[in-house]
């Protein structure tokens, strides 16, 4: 097993030379001081996660991190639990969203299973059952603490191995059902947000189901009462594998320098634990979309980030982090090939600006 | 010359009876119901366009229409008047946002001249010249309305030449220093919203330049009053030949049946145009992104738009508009290339949907 608290020593800030000769360099393309917005910024920031003046985004993967939860026990969600299984082994068959856009982005996937409730033996798939699903945190904690950390350590170690095969951009997906109910259990409880907020209809619920389980997670909060300010018991008591592998792959990606996107709901909250845990990771990850789900503002705004995109999607499995993909190839891509003003053949483009505007 | 109204009259509603179709096989895609948001109804409006069951958008334009502005003579921008000459001459060397970010995309572009002071006669340009560039429209109207109804038209028959090559997909795009203050002016009459709330620093601007600014659009609109219920008079008083000719494009993307993409904060104020003149214009336009400028956002909301992207840029030329195109290919291909339930192995797997929540 990976130590997790030496791992987490081994995080760096980002490299601000690097970064700083980078701005320098956008400013002198042909284009208004600045007028890049966010790609500015995104160019920036993956050139000070990797130490690279011209870095290369080239080699892509999504994670997908899959299991399943207890709590649906309890009615939580429309899909029966059996999906969790399906649609993970369809992962390996081409046919679900996240296997069209994350081809139309050029990136692989990575399908770990973290803690299905089935046996996945199917080549392809990384085998790292936690245990056969958490169990239902309306009745006790969804797993130990041991678990927990054994979860985010899975996280690391699939970043390591995408490293070592030379991976440089990664995305964050997942698959279980009844993980917007976890993620609304840990978000509300790590952001101190009010938990109806953070409940949202996930795959598809009747107003009725949505009440039931609002009462059903406000219930499983009560039980087990997580300290708010132990990320880990949080997630142990009411979260979910997925999440915790998932928060796992940011601290993976600090630890090893490599820019990671993060995709909705789910890998928000993740988000909220690894950062949580080592607030240095914040600067590692890249906002992709907001989602559907009511929470996912909420936790944007408390993790101080800003979705690129705004399409009401979702459908999880690491869609959004594939669309977030193009963005951060647009802000490579204008970086490194737009003409610079000598290039150009202008001369003071920018005479009256004022910098309070840049 | 080709007759406005005629054309107008050949445009047509979207082909709901295909739209149907498409929604229900959206339905029927291994995904919960309608949880990829906004992509569903972009792919079934450029069905709905294009009578197309499973449409294709492979060969993609982004139209880059660039035209000076007499306005500039007042100091309202940043840049020297010559600095529109000199990008219109680059997009055909390859070092702009908008080469960047169209090979990106896997467009092209095309560059018309239809008003730049200078003479362009470089190959790969077309040679549309109204004017060499718009009167000063703070001391009298910025060209005729003979010469707005040119500028339309232009952008009409420069749709048709890429029809005729099989263009399936549009993009706009505009050059022309000056340009944001014109459309400050248009979108302020035509949305009916307070001109100080419309302006912006362009490609950047001082406090007190700004200020100018300001002061300068202000009295524009109030010698030339123009009449908010006449688009074409607004235009012509306190428009230019890209806002113009970009109207244009979107007229011929509807008579032409071409699903167009807008770009930011000029080329919305172009849809402002096109849509007061035609409403079922708005039917073919696909908002992008939400630009620095704040009359962005106002313009969006006047329309009933909604972007895809939120990334704070301010450069033009079509650059959001090429960033859109990645958001139609990913609804395009989820559409296309996702399993069904029935190829996915999954029976029921919304059983508790409530139509409310879709």
């Amino acid at each position: 097993m990976i130590n997790l608290e030496e791992n987490i020593r081994k995080i760096n800030i980002l490299n601000s030379d690097i970064m700083k000769t980078v701005q320098n360099r956008l400013d002198n393309l042909t284009k208004p001081l600045g007028s890049l917005g966010v790609l500015e910024e995104i160019v920036c920031r993956i050139s000070g996660i990797k130490e690279e003046y011209f870095p290369k985004i080239d080699r892509k993967a999504i994670l997908i991190f899959c299991a399943d939860n207890g709590i649906v026990d309890e009615g939580v969600s429309s899909c029966p639990k059996v999906v969790t299984s399906i649609v993970t082994k369809n992962f390996t068959r081409g046919i679900t969203g996240i296997n069209v856009l994350s081809k139309l982005a050029g990136a692989e996937i990575v399908v770990v299973d973290v803690g299905v409730d089935d046996d996945i033996n199917i080549e392809g798939i990384y085998n790292r059952k936690i245990r056969k699903g958490t169990s239902n945190m309306a009745k006790g904690p969804a797993m130990s603490r041991n678990e927990a950390i054994k979860a985010i350590e899975t996280g690391i170690e699939i970043v390591s191995k995408q490293k070592d095969r030379g991976i440089n951009l990664l995305g964050t997906g997942e698959m279980g059902i009844g993980n917007t109910s976890t993620s609304s259990a840990v978000s509300s409880v790590l952001a101190n947000i009010e938990l109806s907020l953070m409940v949202g209809i996930g795959s598809g619920l009747s107003n009725q189901a949505l009440e039931n389980k609002r009462k059903i997670l406000s219930k499983a909060i009560e039980i087990n009462n997580p300290n708010p300010n132990d990320p880990i018991d949080v997630l142990s008591k009411v979260g979910g594998f997925d999440i915790a592998a998932i928060a796992g792959a940011y601290i993976g990606a600090a630890i090893h320098r490599i820019p990671i996107v993060m995709d909705g709901f789910i890998a928000q909250t993740a988000a909220l634990v690894a950062t949580k845990i080592e607030p240095k990771v914040k600067d590692y990850i890249f906002a992709s979309h907001g989602s559907a789900e009511p929470g996912s503002a909420l936790i944007l705004k408390s993790l101080g980030m800003k979705p690129y995109l705004d399409l009401g999607m979702r459908l999880g499995e690491g869609t959004g982090a594939a669309l977030g993909f193009h963005i951060l190839d647009a802000a490579v891509a204008t970086y490194t090939n737009m003409g610079t003003f000598e290039d150009a053949h202008i001369e003071q483009y920018e005479p009256q600006i004022d910098t309070n505007f840049k």
